[in-house]
């Protein structure tokens, strides 16, 4: 495990200190910080920080033994995760694949750097596309009879293969409470407005009823309310009145499948701190 | 008045044979057009069309009477507007100075064609920067108690200059109903969020509430529904966590003076069409 | 052949009664204009015109002999092309998979409307995955000897199926003059720098090099001058300091596939003129 | 001089400890860093640091004579500026007044925060707005004859008012070598278009004859090669055939005031580091 490259996330109460303790910890122990990024929240009081250690020559129970002292000082939230060590992500899809087609393309160039233990669905339409790609496709239907087991087959699943993340990839379900409580942070959705406008269903029809000139897309963390989680990433296009509502949707499959991208890249390269309702995101 | 510019506006049910009309008719009296734009809403069955005509060899007033055959044929509502009587916008503004500097920036260099027969504030603070400019300074005080009065002021001054268009570039005052009314498509608004998010009081500061990952600005004519009339033009730039919602209101000033000035130049140059709450824009 | 959607597109000296005369022929034979677009060009002396023609009940022989006159008496170039008849476009790359994984997502879904009779590549890496998709792959090695047979081959296919595009989806060899001569404005090009900066190999080092805060991608239709042919469209992305040259190589991906797109959209629905070394480009 | 807010900036050769170091020191200082950025130079094996401190409780010249042990022993280039005060810039400019007005909006507004001792023009036409402002204007005309003494001039005006950057907003002479020397990394100049492409005169005519689809605008540091030196921001909007040379001029002016705004908003905040002839910017 040595001679590898980690991410180090702390979040704690804000005060002197906290960089000159962490960044000397890591220097007595010869690592090499590749990149850092600091916030602090004069609001809430509070220090955030993600420093990208190359090179680190100690195991992390060894790191974890040794940074106790220190994180305990300062009341820190921390996490190490090896970069080496690749998230793995399960897809949920319905029928619309052109979020799956492009995170399965940025999967298999490597441009984005996660495993695919599986693809879940509601419908058997994306199977053949999935399977070519070599990952196993569960098809769970949901019903409005069976929601429980349903989801409970998901988690079964999400635990069989050691999962850390979901992404709802326009998974046209809503998550039963329990999954959001059990996942925080975990489970990614792409909702297709720019939030907080147009929540709920049909966002691009309630964009063209009232006349908006850019249509967007909001990826976020999945919370019990709906919509409503901490954003991660937004993107906009700009549409004119010769727009019709179904042409929005075709034109809004471009910016969905972005801003998922972009927000589940950072998530994957542990970027993305959440507080409170928010998330900062070390871009 | 002849061998000038004019911009025809059109709308009307759709049916086969309006542009050929139109335009033979334009090519009979020797019009050059030099744009043209269409539009048909296939949900409404309306056409909307704007030709710019250069070199027109005859009065308006005998346009009128020859095309007024058409317009009743095709139950047209139109206006011909010549481009040389340049608009006459009257300018409200409260304390905040961005976007008025803006917009006399663009009126002095000529940039945007129009005339600003006054500048209307309930304050005092921008008298010296308009008066510089050479532009008269109205200065109507509004309290909670004379907000009938310092309207029907307004209303007079705007009858006096024979103005056609209001932009209130961050006038903090509510616009009374009867003066919405008055000016149907005549009152321009610039609000500082991305609306339909963020109606109301303090967008910026709902924003960073919520934190979303851009911010945005909206320029809409007035109508009686606060926030709420047809959008003509929306901009939004990026923010992070890092902006705290002061810097936001800082960064917002360039969105929101230049999502005026392009909406403000859109109806300068009558590329604008209204169609129920939603407008048409020949960009 | 009837009652079908057609675009007609012209190109002619400008003068008055142009639109007048068109339109009426077509108002003549019912036809139904669904959109339409003119561009006078002030310095050339020349109008250009597209028009989409909803349902139309003629036959294109039956047009082209009525519209004849009309075109005779106005000097004009002209086509009139089925939107039933989708374009059949020929994709050329060689190992770099991220523009045919898009434009074959594009196809698949229908959200760009066009035929792919089949994909030349002179290498074998992207054989499965086209096959997947149901489309023949055609291997034609390129060498420093074999350039004249090698490309006569691809002439050879491109006429055995009646192909009338060309895209070079980051093809890497150089395109023989006699086949750009060959297939004037049929040629399309994804360039992965923002043109006329950084011509040639490695634009993307050559931007690093130069210290650039946008990088971009440049679709443009080839002719013999490298890299010098008109520009379709063009995107562009912010970098920093901190990426490398080859995360500009990763992150240009999404704006090359993206211009790419975009430029070949406006290519298949017949929205590119040519004017000399330019286009014009009714989006 | 104690509890204000500085700008510590560093680069050294890169290895581990620097962090630790610098922020021990601070911390030991009883220093608050507000803000921090880091980047590390894989290829010239450098390491660039700023550091915002806010709160600090010692004098720069006690800090100076402290700091100087890790100074020495890391080899570091650095800087200490106070943010209290303000960087004093002279603006030059020639007739067009596009970026001054724009600059003197956000330098009156104290959205950007900057002194300007005076403008210095070849022309007299900005005078009245300049000196509206409370600025004063100084009128140095250039002729191909006097070019040595105007500069001389300049340079007497520079040290008069002890400024310490230049910014050319649209100032139409070039400047001489020995200036470019003697001011390094303290001239900003505004070039009107994307760099590299289009260098030199005409910018927009060159982009309009070219046909690109994106204009842009290029705000770096002056050196002896012509519009060469490192640049620090870039912006780009989109043009359409529809627009001339002429037009495009206009619509230019928006993109480059505002990327010389954000050029010289990261150049006061001391956000950019020299590294070779490029820039980093900690944005």
């Amino acid at each position: 495990m040595a001679h590898q490259s980690y991410v180090l996330k702390v979040s704690c109460p804000d005060r002197i200190g906290i960089v000159s303790r962490v960044s000397t910890f890591l220097a007595s122990k010869q690592c090499m910080i590749k990149e850092a990024n600091h916030h602090a929240d004069a609001i809430l009081g509070k220090f955030f920080m993600r420093n990208e250690i190359s090179d680190m020559q100690m195991s992390p129970e060894e790191f974890e033994t040794e940074f106790k002292t220190i994180a305990d000082e300062f009341e820190m939230q921390w996490s190490l995760s090896p970069r080496i060590q690749k998230k793995r992500v399960i897809i949920m899809v319905s029928k619309q694949d052109h979020c799956l087609y492009d995170l399965l393309y940025r999967w298999k160039s490597g441009e984005m750097d996660y495993e695919i233990p599986c693809v879940i669905s509601n419908h058997l339409d994306l199977k053949s596309l999935v399977e070519w790609h070599g990952i196993p496709y569960v098809h769970i239907p949901v019903t409005p009879d069976n929601k429980p087991q349903a989801f409970a087959e998901v988690v079964k699943w999400v635990e069989h293969y050691e999962a850390d993340t979901i992404v709802l990839a326009r998974y046209m379900q809503i998550i039963p409470p329990e999954l959001c409580e059990k996942y925080p942070g975990q489970i990614i959705n792409i909702h297709h407005s720019f939030l907080p406008s147009f929540i709920g269903a049909k966002p691009y029809h309630q964009a063209f009823e009232r006349g908006v000139k850019l249509i967007g897309a909001t990826c976020h963390y999945v919370t019990q309310d709906l919509d409503a989680g901490p954003i991660i990433e937004q993107e906009v296009r700009r549409v004119t009145h010769s727009e019709s509502a179904e042409e929005m949707v075709v034109l809004g499959k471009d910016v969905e499948k972005n801003a998922l991208a972009r927000g589940l890249k950072f998530h994957l390269e542990d970027r993305v701190l959440l507080s409170g309702n928010k998330t900062i995101v070390f871009a």
